[in-house]
């Protein structure tokens, strides 16, 4: 299956540093497979209402947990116009100067319908996408969801259309002027999520071993410092 | 001065897990001011756009460096309704349960109208917020913004009147059957975000000494894992 480019509509293409914008569509896959938590946009009484969910991908697909906007949702039943954010924040950009202090991150941005996925068996699909996405490894080692449970949850699907990356992955892009005079360090202070040790629940009755996909996971960061690539 | 409890109004009050919302705004400082980013949520055509973007407090005015959502905000000179939510997560919640599973986070959702700051003086101020923000130690170090550097970035004004905030800090809250049947490990897998050396600039001319206040930086985590919190 040979991945369609990004569509580029007005409030997909950004009006400013164009330069950061990646338009193929693996980068949106790089950028969203990467993360853990995206932040889902709806509109409630004319109003914005940004909400911190869980996701995760399948193909063009995006499922959310969308328990937490679940009100104006569920009123939706047609689907509800939706923007999905996912950020990584990689670096502090130290410039000499203020003006061109910056940070080095990757985001997506998702714009679609966002429609509740309501049929038993494509919910638990959804809902298997989402976990193994947050907790890969635990569909098959918890215990699964029984009907109450299933019920209980709502799960969002959104297609991967109309979406952007930006990527700024480099050092301080200072003015000619500030470099030669060398009198202000410049560079980038980068940032670093791992996972720490697993700590077990008090109320384990035993002193059960940690599962290997808990113990052996990592934290997928790649915070690639690009000193070739053009810095704003 | 003492601080006004947060505002509760239906779309700032989770209808769900209710026990999780935290209404003194003691907490809301406390995670806007442990952020580094946000993201801003502004209804452009009828739907929403969720963009990543730097901020800083400043007692209850938080300010916003507007450039990215530049093209909607300037249009709207007296102010445009949005939504800024701060989110930090902590920790991947493994449950006996697929049910169960969660995510310890730290979020703050503010609601109100963001407006432009266009007084130069009070531009420069809310600019001076922000960096301090994302950069502390900066405003003095590096070169301030000349008049069209200052001209060319956007800063926006956001009051922290209606805010909710949502904390999850503990172990999972499986059920009681589960939990008996002591088959599955249950437990937190911990989120560590910290800030690696400092990587100075290639286009240093000598080799100038990492300032203090980049040097001494420390990322302002604290994953508490409150085991008598009550779980869900």
């Amino acid at each position: 299956m040979s991945a369609p480019p990004l569509s580029s509509t007005p409030r997909s293409t950004p009006n400013r540093t164009k330069h950061r914008t990646v338009t193929d569509r693996a980068a949106l896959y790089e950028v969203l497979d990467a993360g853990l938590i995206c932040h889902l946009g709806i509109v409630l009484d004319s109003s914005p209402v940004v909400l911190p969910t869980s996701y995760g991908r399948e193909g063009d697909l995006l499922y959310l947990h969308g328990s937490t906007g679940a009100r104006s949702l569920r009123a939706a039943s047609d689907g509800v116009d939706a923007c999905v954010t996912v950020t990584h924040l990689d670096g502090i950009v130290y410039a000499r100067s203020l003006y061109h202090h910056s940070m080095n991150y990757r985001s997506a941005v998702i714009h679609g319908t966002a429609t509740a996925v309501t049929e038993p068996e494509a919910k638990l699909h959804g809902l298997r996408v989402i976990t193994e996405h947050l907790s890969p490894g635990s569909w098959d080692y918890a215990r699964e969801p029984d009907k109450k449970e299933l019920a209980a949850v709502s799960v969002l699907a959104l297609p991967l259309t109309e979406a952007s990356v930006k990527i700024r992955a480099t050092y301080p892009g200072d003015d000619q002027e500030d470099i030669e005079a060398n009198t202000v360090w410049a560079g980038v202070l980068p940032l670093v999520t791992t996972y720490g040790d697993p700590i077990p629940s008090p109320d384990l009755k035993t002193d059960l071993p940690v599962p290997q996909h808990v113990a052996d996971r990592r934290y997928p960061t790649d915070p690639r410092l690009d000193a070739s690539a053009r810095a704003t």
